[in-house]
Order: C-alpha cells, then structure tokens, then sequence
C-alpha cells in the first residue's frame, strides 16, 4: 500500500485537487468549479467525488491517509473559512466538519502562505529547519512562519499576517482598511505603486512611461529592469529596501534559519534578490549576521499550492520526521 | 521534602540569588558581588557556595530541583554568555558547564526578558496562555515572546529582540550601531528623548523645560504628567503610537493572547496605557479585534529578576503544568 494524501487548493473561480506522495510527486489532480456550487455543503461533496474518482484512476494499491486544505480566510483550530470575500459562500463555513461528513480522516486546513511553509518543510528546502519564514509576493504578501519545527497560528489561529505589518503609518491604503501595511510596499501590486510614485519623482527616460497606469504589471517591470531601465531598477531596490527592514524585524523577532521567497515577485530573481541581500546586510543587527540565508522556495511554483495543502495533512500525521517508501 | 529552584539574577555589579518555591514565593535570597570575581569560573564557585549557604539557613527539608540564571548577552542553546559589554569577563564565557562542574542538575540560563516571560508563565498572570509576549520597558526594550507554551529562542538562540525591530529606518542611533530601533522611542531612556524633541517643536510652557539635559527621567515626566504638563502628556502619546505600531505588528507575526508590559516606563500606569490602547485600537488589524489584551506583568517588580529566573528552571523540568505543594 503506498500512502498519499489529497492536497486541496480552493481558489475564487477554480479549485485543484491533487494526490500527493510522501515525496511530493503529484500523482493525479484534476480541477473542480469553486463558483459551480453556492453552497458549500455542495462543493465539498464535489470535492469528495474528485477524490475518489482520482483514486479510481489510478493503477496500484493506495491508501489515502489524510487531506490537507489550503484556502483563504481560514482559521486553523476551528476548520473554517471565515467571511471570505472571494469565495461564493458567506459567513463562517465549517468546512472541517463538511469534509468529515465523508470520510473519518485527518484533515487540516489553512491559508496559501502556511500551506507554502508546511509544503517547504515536508518537501522542500526546509526539511531539515525548525525554524523558518516562507513568504508569499503574489497580489499582496502572505507569510507561513515556522517556530519550533510547528506553524505559528497564535491564539487566534490568524497569526503569520506579515504583510499586515505597519511599515509606514499613514502610508499607502490597504485592502485590509488601514494604511503602511507592507504588502502594499512589497508584492506583485506594491511595485506597480512604487513605479508610478518614481514616475513622478524622477525626470530621466524611462521604457515604463509607455504604460496606462492599469497595463503596468511586474513581469513588465522585471523586463524593462532587465534591459537597464533605471525606473524598474530602482523599484526594486526600494521594494527591496523595505522588505530587508521587514526581515530584520522579523529576524529580531523569531530568528529564522532561512527565509523563503516564493510567487510572482520573486520570479524576478537577481533582479530582487541582489538589492534584498545589499540591503538586508546594512540592516541586520550584529547578533543576528550569518545566522541565516534568503533563499527562494524549492516548491515548483505550477503544483505549490497542491503542495502546499497535501503537505498538511503529512504534518497533521506527524510524518515530518520519517519518510516513507514511494 | 519541598522542592525549590534557584533563580539568579546576573548583573552589571551585582547578582541576586534567591531560593524559590514551585508557586513563587522567595523562601531565601542574598546578594553576591558580580565585579569581585575576575574570573567567570570563581564567580560560579561563588554562586555555588551562596545557594549552599541559602540551604543551611532554611528550616524544614528542602530540595533543590534546579537552577535558572537571568543574565544579558546569554545563548540559551549553548548555555553561555557571549561578549557581554556590562559585565567583567571577555569573550564566550561556558556558564553552564561551569555551574554543571559543581552540580549535576537541570539548569537553564537566558536573558532577563525571557525569564520574565517564564516568569510570568509558571508565576504569574499568563499561566494558562499558550500565546503571549512579555516586554521589559527599562532603560531599552527587552522582549520575551512564547509561542506554542515555548519561549521562542529561533535558530540563532538570540531570538525575542523587539526592542531591535526598526521602526524608523533612519531615526534615533541605537546602541546596536543601526537607527530607529523601537527601543529609541519606547523605553525609559526613549521618552526622555521624546520630551527633548518636543520642547524644541512645541512653543508652550512645561515645567521640564528647568531641566538639564542629563537630569531628565521618566520617573520625572511621569510626575510632569500626572500634573497635566502637556509636553509631558504628549510625550506618552507619542511613546504609546510607537509601541503601539510595534504591538499591531507582533500580533500580525505570532497573534498573543496578550501582551503584558513590565519594567520603569510602565510604573506610569495609566499613563501608558490609556494613550497605548487608545491607538492599538487605531492601529489593530480587524482579525485581531478582541482576540487580546494589554496587561502589566502581575510579578512583583523587586523579585521579579529573581522569580523569572527561578521559573526557567521550573520550565526546565517541565513543571508547568503541574502545581507541586507548597
């Protein structure tokens, strides 16, 4: 019997359901409607569905072992997704309690970012640490912070919101209703901002001015600095510049072994990475300097968030610590 | 047979050692000179003998369960205290293996900040949490942070250093040699800093203005305060906005259940802590809305050194669960 479990990534329009090895190979997945079902009791039935009918079509003897939920808006001791704005199903959804209507499994759920950090340790490059920060620069920043070999979830199971960090009071507006936060510094839609404020700021040419404000986009910013352009490269080095003071605090807070990049920004590579580490090391404070590594995930970023989910449920039955057989 | 630990406190001139009970009463305590003693091995020989000392005095059958020792500049991993500016020996000092020459016993060293956050747990108002944050507001900021019921010491060891979050990239120098660390603001010495600034900007009339420079305190703006002095009044607000950004954010990371504040500064009560929850409340994410508090720390201030300390020790034999008889 070769053990998997089904990791879930439950998106606004389209969730993916995938079997998952101890080793992280993705065996089988497939794709279920999120916006199809207006009640979750639904949705999660067509979830159970898609996971038996994975396991019909595959040829061997496996057993599923338990199922791992990466979602928004979750929280993680309850099992629910709370007053997600983007999924079709308000108010506090049980959703723990709906799946375990099917089946008698372990089952654990949480948010992309945490699910990400789970995934790096159960199948990536954090294998072997206890203590570590994977942090997500998508649309906004999500962060999954490990201490102690375990998830930060907090007395609230809400804990791990870096991006909700105050970098700049009275700064930028946020989605979250306050102002400063750094995800509207750093993540995919932070940069945008950071360009057109240098638009203003600087007189010199620039291939971005090209640009309607709604067209730019960080892919576009990551080619124009790749060719030289002295806008794009300087927005990412003040993006750069704010996410070293976000990770020296957060080194100061919890002293990570490594901190992880993963999502559209971080597809940037060098062009991130080279002023992040200028900048993180005029920063750091002394006790801290070589004590840990900025590093981009190991996670392929097509199945991460499959990953990600069915690495929770490895987690969840603490097989952190021993890998079984393919 | 009653067991006790002894907690030590370690400093600049002079080190506290203290016999404590499992419910944290301070049975004996007495006082050994830190700078007599040239070398690190002496002074342990030294501690050794007071705790005996301690022994002979009490009356009834004692036992001693443990030792913990509060001491700056420690490694809780490696048991030492490394290049610690304010006390007589140099370089990498093996403070635990020297204490285990004379004992084999648990035994436990960190600094002061964690061991009230011990303290605190195994003594004191956090007893049942899991998830809270003790900082320590003298003449910096010391921060002892608990996640999952442990203290979070990271991979460094060094972990726990809210006062060296950068809040004001740029701002106050520090003694860490970087700028705008929180401690510049938020501390006993930050506030005097404030109060300068202010009565540079600020027109008004204060009675801190017949101060000289090096005379200032907290305890005296304090007094200012209570006494309606508006530079003295503004200086507190604006101390509580910078720690209230710091605590908003430390909810972000790792969502305490509360944050217990400890140390000279928070002698002014309500002073602090009107303007501090008047802006958390500004400040604080919607999710963590109503899922902590803002206390002072219920230890007693004169043994709380003494107390943290005793209670690593405790926390050591994993006693914290359970309430052994007086």
């Amino acid at each position: 019997m070769i053990e998997v479990t089904a990791g879930i990534d439950i998106g606004g329009t389209n969730s993916v359901v995938g079997l998952v090895s101890r080793k992280g190979k993705v065996l089988m997945q497939a794709t279920v409607s999120t916006v199809k079902y207006s009640k979750a009791k639904e949705f999660v039935k067509a979830l159970d569905n898609k996971i038996r009918e994975l396991f019909q079509n595959m040829t061997g003897e496996y057993i599923l072992k338990g199922i791992g939920v990466g979602a928004p808006n979750t929280n993680y001791y309850k099992g629910t997704i709370e007053n997600a704005p983007n999924l079709p199903w308000k108010g506090i959804i049980p959703f723990r309690d709906l799946f375990l209507e099917h089946r008698d499994i372990p089952f654990a759920l949480t948010n992309d970012a945490n699910a990400a950090a789970v995934g790096e340790m159960i199948y990536g490059g954090a294998s072997k640490m206890k203590n570590f920060i994977v942090l997500t620069l998508g649309t906004g920043l999500g962060s999954g912070i490990i201490v102690n070999g375990e998830v930060v979830y907090g007395h609230s199971g809400f804990a791990g919101e870096m991006g909700h960090m105050i970098m700049e009071p009275g700064g930028r507006e946020c989605g979250c209703g306050r102002q400063g936060c750094l995800e509207t510094y750093v993540s995919a839609t932070g940069i945008c901002n950071t360009v057109l404020e240098l638009l203003a700021l600087r007189k010199g040419k620039s291939s971005l001015r090209k640009y309607k404000f709604e067209e730019i986009s960080s892919k576009i910013i990551a080619t124009a600095a790749a060719d030289g352009d002295p806008i794009a490269l300087e927005a990412f080095d003040k993006t750069a510049y704010t996410l070293s003071i976000a990770i020296v605090n957060a080194l100061a807070f919890s002293s990570p072994e490594a901190i992880f990049l993963f999502g559209g920004l971080s597809r940037a590579g060098d062009l991130l990475m080279q002023p992040l580490k200028k900048w993180v090391d005029k920063h750091v404070q002394i006790f801290f300097r070589d004590t840990f590594s900025i590093l981009f995930s190991s996670l392929e970023e097509s199945n991460a968030a499959v990953l990600g989910a069915s690495a929770l449920a490895w987690k969840e039955l603490d097989y952190d610590k021993q890998v079984t057989p393919e």
